[in-house]
């Protein structure tokens, strides 16, 4: 009624994923993807703005979890071990699988088929992999938005996964309300890998493969670098919860203390914060994918290109390039 | 002469800089770090701006070789005996090191210090490091203008040595002529972190501490995802070349396949295809500077932050509120 003929109107498919449709969502996320991955298709721009404008009063009740650890920690069996807790608890959960390294979703949807056998009857799971590599502006830029989809769409917890490999963990930190690390013994460079950022982005930390030589020295490890990192008295002390994610052993303390962070995150004010510089990083990647389509044009006569070949040439120093490219911006 | 009392002007130091001196280098190197670490200081930029406007047209003849891997395959070590092969060439060399993982130079100084003992009376060699996490824009704003100081003072080599942790390396590609992968033996991780990205940004692949065991099955694995990646017929073929830095073993090699690297770029136009990517880079960055101070202030009344608030409490959707930001810097 109303609908273009043949095809679902965005505020059909909008009413449907607040429903409980698993579908309508999952053409939402699509709608995201396809927006990134097809930047040339106004059309399809048009549809997600007109999405993300209807979904954006149903927003902010999910508790986002960030999900990261190096390849090998168990992540996808971590993750359904908490999806399995979660349910215990009646939770709604939705898993966002985003692997950053690369432009396929081919492994990843693997993955999902192994942890979407625990939980493919399960109504109150929707499990999606998002590739976003080479896509329109990354992760920053699809990411919140999909995740806005699931939240307007009821999930209690939506849970982010993905590798960490250096800067992605920091950018889902950003993203996330609660950013959990997971590490494990036996990894070599685990920890040294942790030194270079895992340490400054972690509420929770979980070791997985508790059972294994070497999880009581990574404990140990993580918590001498804990402990000799500079923070303000009033600040989280960061748990370090020991697991064995394909028993389920110890993931009932991951999800208290899940709750845990959530309730002093509110108490403290810092949802606020986090929210925010989520929004604002979210807002300006939107801004910046505007722009860089204004400076790839030929606005007044300067593209980024020509800028690019001065500057190549020496003719233009990277500063007049950058005035002349924000001239054709405020004149664009 | 002209100069302000008791301060060089920015105009003597780019021309001792030319001269060869190592510490007008060091102190136009040392304008670009401070510029970054502090954005409040109007003089800083306005001396930055006037440096490069002066390099400008002294810059792009050198090979910029960037050089990463990840932790413990020997990247100092690989750094100090490429120097000395390059300078048994008679070319002269700069070395950045850049640590885009910690806010403070001290790791980073200490291999240099290590690095130093080697090449500390050489006044063809320059070395040193910068950090560059937490500053205004990252590796993407401060490395290509310390490259271009270390170009227009008239280096042969400018090597940028950047620890591999994920999207370092893919950054450090996109700023390079010619982009070094470093591997080693018994990293456990080595080849799973290569798929990751590695692959797809090597032109050189070394396989240091080719001495030990596994040295040739990492070869062999590497070969074999070479191999698989799909790659035009007249596409660079990578070498893969093993190497003990310690002693110097196979490090002519290297030096080898760097020029035959650069003979190629620019025989086949690649070279001005790259050096264009990276102009357009540098470009943006420096915009998208002066664009996040605009959104920080309050032009027309709408700051990020305030817009921000708005999408997280529901009332503006992101892509309004992008819409609002590109209005106040249309009319900044």
């Amino acid at each position: 009624m109303g609908g273009r003929t043949g095809a679902t109107s965005v505020a059909e498919l909008v009413e449907a994923a607040r429903g409980g449709s698993p579908r309508a969502v999952a053409r939402l996320v699509s709608l995201v993807e396809d927006g990134a991955s097809r930047p040339d298709r106004d059309d399809l721009a048009a549809r997600l703005r007109e999405a993300m404008a209807l979904l954006a009063p149903h927003t902010g009740r999910a508790h986002v979890v960030g999900l990261t650890g190096a390849p090998g920690v168990g992540k996808s069996t971590s993750t359904s071990a908490l999806v399995t807790e979660l349910r215990r608890l009646g939770r709604r959960v939705g898993v966002l699988a985003v692997d950053p390294s690369s432009p396929f979703s081919g492994g990843a949807l693997l993955g999902d088929r192994i942890r979407m056998g625990d939980h493919a009857t399960d109504a109150g799971v929707y499990i999606r992999s998002m590739a976003s590599r080479g896509h329109l502006g990354g992760l920053a830029w699809s990411t919140p938005q999909a995740l806005r989809v699931l939240d307007a769409a009821g999930f209690d917890v939506v849970l982010v996964e993905t590798v960490g490999v250096g800067q992605s963990e920091v950018e889902i930190a950003g993203l996330a309300d609660t950013t959990v690390v997971l590490l494990a013994p036996g990894m070599g460079d685990g920890i040294q890998a942790a030194k270079a950022g895992i340490l400054e982005v972690g509420d929770l930390y979980v070791v997985n493969k508790a059972d294994r030589d070497g999880a009581d020295q990574v404990r140990r490890e993580l918590r001498g670098m804990l402990n000799l990192a500079d923070r303000p008295a009033d600040a989280w002390k960061q748990p370090i919860l020991p697991t064995v994610a394909q028993t389920g052993e110890g993931v009932a303390a991951v999800a208290e203390q899940l709750d845990a962070h959530r309730a002093w995150l509110a108490d403290t004010g810092a949802l606020d914060r986090r929210r925010r510089r989520r929004a604002r990083a979210e807002v300006e990647a939107i801004a910046m994918t505007a722009l860089r389509r204004t400076w790839a044009g030929f606005a007044g006569g300067a593209s980024l290109d020509d800028l690019a070949d001065d500057v190549v040439a020496g003719r233009r120093d990277p500063y007049a390039a950058a005035d002349r490219l924000l001239d054709t911006t405020a004149n664009g």
